[in-house]
């Protein structure tokens, strides 16, 4: 399998405000041709720095990606760098120059003098054409190593790629198979989740297993890579048929499926409607599960009871009751849940009170309740983090609970 | 002036998912501490690797942040690469291990023995606090060069650069006075804004603008560079007189502050409640107004009214208002206002109804509603964008509406 390293060209990327994401589209491409992305680097329009850095990327990889600096003027070092770092000649070449003429005449434009820069190539390359711009790209083949030039706008990248590169990779590449599986977990820390399947994963290199935490969520990612599409299969069902069992009801979505989303689908084929009754997150779990589209299918309502009184007069809490267990209370939870189906004729209702901070010697003290066609029931958690990762946490664990009891996995 | 690299760690940044946004506000930071980035890499999982391009790093610039890799598991290999790299040993810290332990027994938890490898830290480095996470952060001082391990998520590295890492750098770094201002915008976008102030600001390289659109909203950060105090602060005064009256009115914070939180500080001067009935948003918009710490004061709650059912029971919207205008028109929005304030006793009262798609002919139609102890109002927009950015940029218009009118500048 060959390996590639992405270079991203352009001191404007070096700013706070943007991003290279030509190296996302570039890696899904690669990623399908069995290139893995091992490096990227971004740097900025430096001559020395920009030498340097191809030439440590062709030291260690296959296949190094440029893009971006292939426009006309002074900053733009890409081809010079390249060449510079290839030992290799820049040449004019005069048929490149009269298309960029050409294509400034149709736009009913004088092709400016410093546009014959891009008429540059390094001696030996193909040249890539540029459907979309003036830049043109090249494909530079060098004792088993392809460097490659494209274009930074990301239209006139993604153009060249799908039209000049992916057929050269074709010719160039083995062919090779990647499948892979995406698991999203709650209710497990990143360690808890990570030692109880350590075991299996770290006896395989392939496939590669990957664990992020994510919002107070763990995903893993599969991915084997095979000459064979059914081999690449089987190595993944081998590991995956290991792992599933270890987390079993833990895991809740296998295709990368947000747990709002997993929940509204659970709701939908039973025919069931939700309503909630939020006070510390304030509505952000009526948000997330709105965030799906079509929830209007099983989600009708809710209630913001940011105060006690509110509690009471939306919710039919009974204020005794808060007086009694205080509002952050098992009772209270239940009640609201309670008072949210009731009100709505929903057929379960979820119910969050509890202490987000950032003050207080209870922070991160939330009840859950859960009112269902069956009776209530609410759970008491203790979340981690500040403000926002505790309301974040109690959406989570809301859910949770609620797929959970659909599941009837308690 | 110094020059910094960035590197951040992790195989899931090698994804097509995945951009390394960590780096963008570590940039912010560092320019204002006037220190450049010169390069940024993204390294997979793979010590050796790592260890290439940590060294390669530190020969070329006099600080170098590592982002990631300090996790509890074997793929975390960021304290091991930066060790290696500079030929230094790794200690165990009994006392870093204590602490992880107690955040472990805090939470109800018991601290699985995986979590000792982030126990361990390059010998001589000072160890960075880390308030919302078990990984601790590290700093090493090597003859002029500085290495920075700062944990991956985003939250616990903010945290920790706020509080660790710009105390040791203002006294690493020559003295410089740096003299910024950041204005929030919402109501214009960025082409006609910047069409406003750039006949201003670009006559200035000194303070430095950046303009950035963020969630629906404008940012402009004015930064000014000097050896002295008082000329930096001449220099950005010189420019922001300019640039605010050009804007007026549609600044909404001169400090950063978030536009809910404006609008909290604007209701609680006036001793004033709010509460809100949502349906397009679903939660989104209470959601946004808890967010602030202390919103208690001013919120008191509402109701998220998906359905048309929903909007009549617990707002009180006649069934034939409804069926006569449909639920996303002017009509339902003021009534939608009228019923939250009448039934939570709130001074002030914001409704949204709207398309937010993703199908239908009318998709991002949204009408604001806002009742006042004075009367009702409603404004319809048409926003731009997906479902997800319909939805918060509906938010922005309640909170807007609400912030000109508190104000009186209608």
């Amino acid at each position: 399998m060959a390996d590639a390293e992405i270079i991203a060209v352009g001191s404007e990327l070096l700013t706070p405000q943007k991003v290279d994401t030509n190296s996302l589209y570039l890696t899904d491409q690669l990623n399908a041709l069995g290139v893995e992305v091992v490096r990227k680097a971004v740097v900025g329009d430096d001559r020395q720095r920009l030498v340097e850095t191809i030439h440590g990327a062709m030291e260690r990889s296959q296949v190094v990606v440029l893009t971006g600096g292939l426009g006309p003027t002074e900053d733009d070092l890409t081809r010079e760098s390249v060449a510079s770092a290839l030992g290799r000649e820049l040449v004019f070449s005069q048929d490149i120059c009269d298309q960029i003429a050409e294509r400034f005449r149709r736009f009913g434009r004088v092709m400016a003098e410093i546009n014959k820069r891009q008429a540059y190539i390094v001696s030996g390359a193909e040249v890539l054409n540029n459907p979309r711009g003036t830049a043109p790209g090249q494909w530079i083949s060098n004792n088993g190593l392809t460097v490659i030039l494209l274009p930074g706008p990301p239209s006139e990248l993604k153009a060249m790629f799908e039209r000049e590169c992916l057929p050269r990779f074709e010719k160039l590449l083995p062919p090779q198979a990647i499948r892979s599986r995406f698991y999203r977990s709650v209710g497990l820390t990143e360690s808890d989740l990570d030692e109880l399947i350590a075991p299996v994963y770290t006896k395989y290199t392939n496939p590669a297993t990957t664990i992020l935490a994510a919002s107070g969520e763990i995903h893993i990612h599969l991915r084997a890579r095979c000459a064979e599409a059914a081999q690449a299969e089987k190595l993944l069902e081998e590991v995956a048929s290991q792992i599933e069992p270890l987390l079993g009801d833990r895991i809740y979505s296998r295709n990368g499926d947000s747990l709002e989303a997993v929940v509204g689908r659970l709701l939908r084929e039973r025919k069931a409607h939700l309503s909630v009754a939020e006070s510390a997150t304030g509505g952000l779990l009526g948000g997330r599960i709105t965030s799906v589209a079509g929830s209007s299918d099983y989600f009708v309502g809710g209630f913001l009871t940011y105060t006690d009184q509110m509690k009471t007069e939306l919710l039919g809490v009974p204020a005794d009751l808060i007086q009694e267990h205080s509002a952050v209370s098992e009772a209270v939870a239940k009640a609201m849940a309670q008072g949210a189906q009731k009100r709505t004729h929903s057929d379960y209702a979820l119910s969050i009170t509890g202490y987000a901070g950032p003050d207080g010697a209870q922070v991160g003290v939330v009840f859950i309740g859960l009112a269902t066609p069956d009776g209530v029931q609410a759970r008491r958690v203790q979340l981690p983090g500040d403000r926002e990762r505790i309301r974040m946490f109690s959406t989570n664990t809301a859910l949770d609970l609620l797929r959970r009891t659909l599941l009837g996995i308690g």
